[in-house]
């Protein structure tokens, strides 16, 4: 069957404050890099997914995500699915 | 001075064991999942950038990174930096 690798980007919502965002910023500008701002910091989440189709692999991959992988009170996420062409 | 939105991904090294990943997949079975394997969970850090160019951007995302953002003996990281066209 083919396999599938799904990519999933997982953030707090824009209204959530970032506090590990927040303290690496502070971080940050101790060390000198004070053109730096907004930093958000969130998951990013990889996984194969043996399927028969790309539709069954995008439905498996947004399943998975909605059912354990984000919060839905404070976390929104976007993710990709593509076939995985050749072996390791 | 324009902006530039750098994105960076930050992964375990292909060697290191990913417990968070193991947990996680050990999950999604449980929950019937038994399609998805070789979860990998990883950061994903966006933050702004004033600069000159695109050069001076980049060389600011890199060089934060390198020095506070992912740790080298276990991780490995990618990143992408684009300018930011329209004001929010």
């Amino acid at each position: 069957m083919p396999k599938y690798l799904a990519k999933v980007k997982v953030m707090l919502k824009k209204g959530i404050l970032d506090v590990q965002g927040k303290t690496v910023e502070n971080s940050l500008r101790t060390l000198g890099f004070d053109t730096i701002s907004n930093i958000r910091i969130g998951k990013y989440i990889t996984f194969e997914i043996e399927a028969e189709s790309l539709e069954k692999a995008n439905y498996v991959a947004n399943t998975a995500t909605d059912k354990l992988l984000y919060n839905p009170n404070i976390e929104t996420y976007s993710y990709e699915v593509d076939e995985i062409l050749e072996e390791k």
